[in-house]
C-alpha cells in the first residue's frame, strides 16, 4: 500500500487482483487462442452495462461490428473503439462494458469492430479493418471532427496506427485519439520492463508470443505495428493513460515524446498503483470510473 | 504554420518571436551575467500585472522574496514560485507577471524567493533557498496540503529538486508540483535536442554554460541537479508542460516516465507550436493564457 493512500483503495485493488488471477488462469491456460478468446468474452459478459444501453450488430461489408448506443447519446457523434487482446484475442463482446462506459462518458454511440485477429490474420489486417470501420462512419455521414478513436492495450497502439493509416490515405482525421495503456512499441524496449517488478497482467514473454503471432516476420519497427516508433506528424490530439504497475508504461511516455516532437497536441498521464487497462475494472475500481469520466471530459472538449 | 491552425495563432507567434529576438539580444549579449539579469528584469517590468495585485517584499532570514497577492486570493493557501533563468539569471522581478498570473489562476498568494544564483553561488544553494522558503510558509501556518510549488525552466527542475529535498528532510510534501518547460536533465540528453531544429530561446551551448556555472564540478547526474534522473518516490502529484518547439521537451517526458514508474501521479502535456516557457508571453499569446488557466484548474483540484 502506498504511503498515505486511503484504505478503500487497497481493498479495491485486492479485489481486482483476485479477479485477475482468475482471468489469467483462463487467458494463459494451455488451451490456445480459442480458449483464451472464450475466457475474455466471459469476462466481458460478467460486468454490468450502463442502464438503457442499446446493442446492435452491424455488418460493414463483411466486417462484423457492434454498435453500442447509450441512453441519450448524441446521434451525430461517434466513438470508434478498438479492443485490446494483443491482436490475438478479444472481441466486441469482451470489451462491451468498457466501450459502453466510455461511450456513455463521451455521450455518443460506440462502433466496436471485430477486427481480424492473429495468428489467423497477420499484420496489418487489424489496421485495415479499423480504417474500414472509420470509413464506414464517414460514409454514414458522421463528420470527422465528431469522431473519437480510442482503444486499450493492442487496441491503443492500433488507435495510433489507424490514425497514421488515415493520414497516409488522405482521409480527414478524427477529433481526437484516446489510448489506454497502449502497446505501442512491439520492440519491447523501455524502462518500465525493468522498473515494474509485479505486473499482474502482462509478461514480456506473453507479449512476445502475441507480437510473433501478429507480425509473422514483419519487423517490430514498422510504423503501423509500433506507432511509438513512427513519424506522427499531422495526427490529431492524443490523450494517453498508463498505470505505474504495468510494463507498458514506457510505451505511453515514448509515444507522447515522439508525438509531441512531431507537433501533435498530447497529454499523457501515469496513474499510481494502477495496472494495465484498469479502466476495464471500473465496476469494482473507483480509479477506473474516474479515468473513464476524465477521458470523457477530454473527448467532449475535442468534439465539434 | 501548422496544418489547420487558425491564422491568429500564426500572428501571435510572429509577434512573440519578435519580442524574443529583442530579449535574446539582451540575454546573450557580450555583457555577462549582470547585463543579462538586468535585461531579464526589464522583460518582467514590460508586462502587465493582474488588476489589484499587491506586491510586498519579504525577508526570510536573509533570503529576499516577493509576496504577490492577487485580488480575492485565499489567504490560507500559497504558491511557492521558483523562477527560471538557468540558475544564473532571473529574479522575482523578471518573473513577477508570470508568477502573478499563475497565482491569480490558482486563487492564492505567491511567494517568489530570490534564491541565490550561480556562478556566485554554486549548486545546491538554489535548492537550499527554495527549501528555506517552503519552511517559511509552513512556519507561517500554511498547511502543506494547501501549498503548490511551481516553476519554469531551471525553476521547473528546481521545483522537483525541492520536493526531493523536502522528502529527504522528512518535511511534509505540498499538494502538487507544476513544472513549466522544466530543465530537469543537466546531462542534456534526450531526443528533443536533435528533433527540434529551431528553438528560438535555447541552445545546447547556452545551457551548458549555465550548467557549468551552477554545478562547478558537481556531476550533472546529482538528483538535486537533474531530478529527471533521480529517485522520485513519494513525491506529490505533478503537472508538467512543455512546448513542441523547445530542446527541453524530452526533459518533460523523461521526468514523467521516471516519476510515474516511481508511483507518482503525473500528467505531462506537450503543446504544439509552443516555445520554451510560452506562459511568460501570456499577455500576447492566447495559448499562454490558456496554459496558465488550465494549470490553475489542476492546482485547485489538488489543494485541500
Amino acid at each position: 500500500m502506498t504511503h498515505g493512500a486511503p484504505v478503500w483503495r487497497d481493498v479495491e485493488i485486492t479485489a481486482v487482483r483476485e479477479l485477475l488471477a482468475q482471468l489469467r488462469d483462463v487467458e494463459n491456460g494451455p488451451g490456445g487462442w480459442e480458449d483464451r478468446r472464450t475466457g475474455m468474452d466471459a469476462f466481458g459478459a460478467a460486468a454490468k452495462l450502463p442502464d438503457g444501453l442499446a446493442v446492435e450488430s452491424v455488418d460493414i461489408a463483411g466486417l462484423e461490428a457492434e454498435l453500442l448506443t447509450p441512453a441519450g447519446a448524441a446521434p451525430n457523434r461517434a466513438l470508434l473503439y478498438l479492443h485490446g487482446g494483443g491482436y490475438c484475442v478479444g472481441s466486441p463482446r469482451s470489451h462491451r462494458p468498457l466501450a459502453a462506459r466510455l461511450a456513455s462518458a463521451i455521450g455518443c454511440p460506440a462502433l466496436v469492430p471485430h477486427y481480424r485477429l492473429a495468428p489467423e490474420h497477420r499484420f496489418p489486417a487489424a489496421v485495415d479493418d479499423a480504417v474500414k470501420a472509420y470509413r464506414h462512419l464517414l460514409g454514414e455521414g458522421v463528420e470527422p471532427g465528431r469522431i473519437i478513436i480510442a482503444g486499450d492495450s493492442a487496441g491503443g497502439g492500433l488507435t495510433i496506427a489507424t490514425a497514421i493509416a488515415i493520414r497516409d490515405s488522405g482521409l480527414p482525421q478524427p477529433a481526437g485519439l484516446f489510448a489506454i495503456s497502449p502497446w505501442a512499441n512491439l520492440a519491447q524496449t523501455g524502462a518500465a520492463y525493468a522498473a515494474v517488478l509485479h505486473d499482474p497482467m502482462l509478461t514480456r514473454e506473453g507479449l512476445q508470443d502475441m507480437a510473433d503471432a501478429y507480425l509473422q516476420g514483419e519487423g517490430p519497427g514498422h510504423p503501423l505495428a509500433s506507432p511509438a516508433l513512427a513519424d506522427l506528424h499531422d495526427l490529431p490530439p492524443m490523450l494517453i493513460h498508463a498505470g505505474s504497475q504495468e510494463i507498458l508504461a514506457s510505451d505511453a511516455t515514448l509515444l507522447a515524446e515522439r508525438a509531441g516532437l512531431a507537433g501533435v497536441e498530447v497529454r499523457v498521464e501515469i496513474w499510481p498503483e494502477m495496472i494495465h487497462v484498469w479502466h476495464a475494472f471500473a465496476e469494482w475500481l473507483g480509479a477506473g470510473r474516474r479515468a473513464i469520466e476524465e477521458a470523457g471530459v477530454w473527448a467532449r472538449g475535442k468534439l465539434a
